[in-house]
């Protein structure tokens, strides 16, 4: 494979990484091989934007013929390394938290919930639904830190409590925080963050739906 | 306000918009104006993307001063219609349905939850916690749809049910969808969609994270 430069990678091109593997794991139960040109169009994009972005990461079509879809869903998971079990802690068992952890499908292959945090004394000690993991001690997370090897967490708290806990999750060795809170975090540059804002996406529907109206 | 062709916007401005909206509402509680190295900056970019970003909706700095932080907040809210209230159905009253159902503040400024609908016969009558609302049965959304004039949808449904679903809501006068499922929902092209999939983000983290790593 290719070596990218980090520099290069936009996050738009991670985001539509996602895309193109959920269309061609779709496809992979009808069809072997797909074009740029095909997979442009499930897109809604142009087939030199395809080949764009997948000849970021290396060299993988057959020129004329296309994409092996198995291939190219292999090729991909290994680029988002969920390929491998990567462990995942949930920080916060409010409403979100719960969601999450009594419906850890929502994770995705590659993802396993190993623990569960919060700092309020009447959910320590309870027993997460379905997922059957005991919620911890916010105070004891480094040492699970340590024990469980946990780089990635959903941050499922409020909006107040977000950045300072961010940070502090951040000094015991928190590499990428799945942001659920509507707050704008800021932290060292080689942490990891993605937001997962309900209201913001909301917001941007509603652009859509209006705009769209006046065509 | 200048009148800008749809056709120009992308959904990463859109998206950046929500961003802006973020910011300028934390710092108005501190200053009274910013100019668009600021802005630059609290956004990790620069001064000509912010300047861009915002020429594209019209002419709103003063050259030399930058903006006025309270009208810029109110410009950024009538560009995404939130200064009015804009009524939102969701449909499927399952875990992430029941999360948001009894969690509206998620939705944020401008949105107000009327109605719940789901086919599960268990569900329907139920009145939901802190929403307060009846469940109703999918079958009578058309009826609802016209008394409550429901555009815009929360699809918080298994992947498996959406794509079916979201065309019978359209078709049923919806035209603008939340999508938190996995699906990757193909509808008319003036249908406003956007995806809140936690495991595709869930996904993006995972590459920064390794990547930030080889760094």
């Amino acid at each position: 494979m290719k070596k990218y430069e980090i520099s290069e990678i936009s996050d738009r091109i991670v985001s539509r990484l996602t895309l193109y593997l959920g269309i061609l794991k779709e496809l992979k139960e009808t069809q072997e091989e797909i074009n740029s040109l095909e997979l442009a169009q499930k897109m809604n994009t142009t087939a030199v934007q395809v080949r764009k972005d997948l000849s970021t990461f290396g060299e993988f079509g057959v020129r004329g013929r296309g994409y092996n879809i198995k291939e190219l869903i292999n090729i991909i998971e290994n680029i988002l390394g969920i390929n491998e079990n990567n462990v995942v802690s949930l920080i916060g068992y409010g409403r979100m938290g719960y969601m999450i952890a009594s419906h850890t499908e929502v994770l995705g292959k590659g993802f396993e919930l190993v623990s569960v945090f919060d700092k309020d004394k009447n959910k320590i000690g309870k027993i997460t639904e379905i997922s059957n993991l005991e919620v911890l001690d916010i105070a004891e997370f480094k040492k699970y830190q340590k024990i469980q090897n946990i780089e990635t967490v959903i941050l499922a708290v409020n909006t107040e409590n977000a950045q300072e806990l961010a940070t502090e999750l951040v000094e015991n060795g928190v590499k990428a925080i799945l942001n659920m809170s509507a707050c704008k975090l800021e932290l060292p540059e080689n942490i990891a963050i993605v937001n997962v804002d309900i209201s913001a996406r909301l917001k941007e529907l509603n652009f859509w739906r209006l705009n769209f109206q006046k065509k």
